[in-house]
């Protein structure tokens, strides 16, 4: 044995569950799969490292500094610091084999090297879910990609709201107020608005440059939301842009598929909903737990014009949703939101009391063979200390196991919650704990 | 768009299965979980990366070159090479919180940066279970972990032998033929009998020094195999050191617990089983496909004194199995033993024929509110193309919902098997699905 200890720590800003929360974790994991596969998707699990030249083909090979990058031998490799480059990685790979549209999901860790703070980790869990198309790929793509929010909320048991705009609507009135060429800065500013209030917005509209009239226009357009009969009427009149009109139209005929697809009520439209990525296109989306908006979005995606663009001249447009799950997580166990039944755990501690250990073991046994998760306490530990530790574990049943029991097989069985006790056949304790 | 396109390619040696088989190898991954579940097991999910000092405590700092290791900021991190080592900073961490014996599992990816070849990869799925004690920890848990693997077996309808043996019968009889500074080049040299031959070993021995009638004795040694009774008839005689037979005991009390856990037949004794692996002391067991034992083994584990000795001067003593699921998921497809039924996948496609997509989306919603995976073809393509899709993705029934079945609300729909077709409504086809 050596005597220098090392100290046991893990990286900060690694995210670690202990088993009781993370039972309830994989839970939620577990039922968020379970709907994608009810829409059917498809499962894909790539490696946690990409290539660097495929990773940061999007950069232009420009390396961020959040990003975990590596050299072993001769290969130059990166932790992914999200799903989406390796599906197009994917796709581009496997482009023949594949049917359009391709509808895949992904559930796994992603990287991100930054300064670890509250509600953010350099390891996370991300639930991805995403539609390519071949070419073109319909509206419905971006309806079936909200409608799964809904039926990921309900299964659980989370009230949420998810927030429906289209990226089309603020670029063509830009377009037609003359100021595409500050899309971005203009973008960012009323992005901010439900932070800083719409003085502050206009006060930075102003210092780029934006006229009164303009100002106006933009903050009345982002302050717009509802049904979407609310927000055609509030924005009819505001602009005569034909990308303008086309986003409009494209929220309309989104609205109709939810409402064919029994969504109506889970979302509403809101205009300020920007997102900050730059490779979307059309619709954008972000998911809000109710009554919790102030806390941040849990989700968002939106419409891709070119999936895999660096990899591959083929056109690939796609919509994708993604539950950043870890943070989710978070905010349900600090708001007291987690309503999930742990039938994952165990259900019975089966404590020898004298010379019972292989009865205990074959009562164990047949309890497993009928789908029931227990185990025996077999240490040797005092009867008392056994039953403070089912206690601590809160097991809901204990079976005692003494020595007459085993000639006459009837086993005392103790509800935990209630305190009740009775004397079962392992048939009958089979019966009570189904 | 840019020109200059980067070859879409993954690294070399990282497992990737398509989804039709990531479908496959979830249901697998999900049955194992299910069973170390009902033995009241608990899941941890360490992260996948540790501090080099943690990660490389128990070879003193020094680094295989195996291990990927890269710094970022005043970062010094590993990709974690196995779980056992997260295992055992999380019990050294968290010592005060648990409950002894404590019971984890871990389903994950390790990684490994040698050279890919032909069944190895840099990086794989393993499923762990481990139950650490403190202080002590009894023999039912080596039986525990061995009837693990009966329950895995069974629940992925594979057959498969585990071969038990218990290393200090070895290391009593090396000690008795005073050799016992020679014990791990003998070890070593025994545990390649399979592979070359009692002629090779007994060469290999003469030229380390060990005399005739002692490697008779060591190669009677591990020539020994069957069930506990004839390993002890054949061994009784052999040896009449103290550790020789506390080791043949315990195995004697593993079969006896064994056999009350009902996994008489899933198991037998042999006592070639060694395991290269030094910090294990006790009972060691490697789990072997049936009639495919030359591919190697599929899994395997042990009973080691002290989990965490570098991190803590307590002593944690624990047995662990493990399943290397990657290669596992390989040998059945090279073998054709998967016999899992794909009950993720979709179930129903539903094809709009003229103007009828809001009724198709009406149809999937009540299908999937009924549990039922299905989707609607909803791209701008020909219904013969679309059959096409169906047909190529091997889903068991298409919905044709044309003009007229919009009025009748009774669909037709045909099993893609059978080429049978029905014309029924919407409550009919949920019924006929499930």
């Amino acid at each position: 044995m050596q005597n220098k200890k090392i100290v046991p720590r893990k990286l900060a800003g690694f995210w670690e569950l202990d088993p009781e929360k993370e039972l309830i974790f994989e839970i939620m994991l577990d039922r968020i799969k379970q709907v994608f596969l009810r829409h059917a998707f498809l499962p894909l699990d790539t490696p946690v490292m990409e290539l660097s030249e495929v990773l940061l083909a999007k950069s232009g090979g420009e390396i961020d500094k959040e990003i975990y990058r590596f050299e072993k031998g001769s290969t130059d490799a990166c932790l992914r610091y999200d799903l989406t480059v390796p599906l197009a990685r994917y796709v581009a790979m496997n482009e023949g084999a594949l049917t359009f549209p391709f509808k895949r999901f992904q559930i796994g860790k992603v990287y991100r090297g930054e300064r670890p703070q509250k509600g953010r980790y350099r390891e996370f869990y991300q639930c991805d879910a995403d539609i390519i198309g071949n070419q073109n790929l319909s509206l419905v793509a971006d309806a079936e990609c909200i409608a799964l929010y809904k039926d990921i909320f309900e299964t659980l048991n989370l009230n949420a709201v998810i927030e429906v705009s289209n990226r089309k609507i603020l670029f063509g009135l830009i377009e037609e107020l003359n100021l595409s060429e500050k899309f971005n800065e203009i973008a960012t500013a009323l992005d901010k608005i439900d932070k800083i209030g719409k003085e502050e917005v206009e006060k930075i509209l102003t210092d780029l440059g934006v006229v009164k009239a303009s100002c106006e226009k933009l903050i009345s357009l982002v302050s717009t939301k509802g049904e979407f009969d609310e927000i055609n009427k509030a924005l009819e009149k505001l602009s005569s842009s034909n990308t303008f009109k086309e986003g409009l139209l494209e929220l309309k005929q989104i609205d109709s598929y939810l409402k064919d697809m029994g969504a109506e009520g889970s979302y509403l439209f809101n205009l300020a909903i920007i997102r900050g990525h730059n490779y979307y296109t059309g619709c954008v989306f972000e998911a809000y737990l109710s009554g919790l908006r102030q806390l941040g979005a849990v989700g968002g995606g939106g419409r891709y014009d070119n999936l895999a663009e660096y990899f591959t001249d083929k056109k690939l447009p796609g919509v994708g949703m993604s539950i950043g799950m870890s943070r989710l997580f978070d905010l349900c166990v600090q708001n007291d939101l987690l309503k999930i039944d742990i039938t994952s755990k165990n259900k019975a501690s089966i404590i020898p009391l004298g010379d019972t250990l292989s009865t205990c073991l074959k009562i164990c046994n047949k309890l497993r063979s009928s789908g029931i998760n227990c185990e025996v306490l077999f240490e040797d530990k005092s009867f008392k200390s056994k039953l403070k530790d089912a206690n601590r574990s809160e097991v809901p049943f204990v079976i005692i196991v003494g020595e007459e029991e085993v000639s006459s097989q009837k086993f005392a069985v103790k509800n935990m919650q209630t305190g009740e006790q009775n004397s079962l056949s392992t048939e009958e304790i089979i019966k009570l704990m189904r």
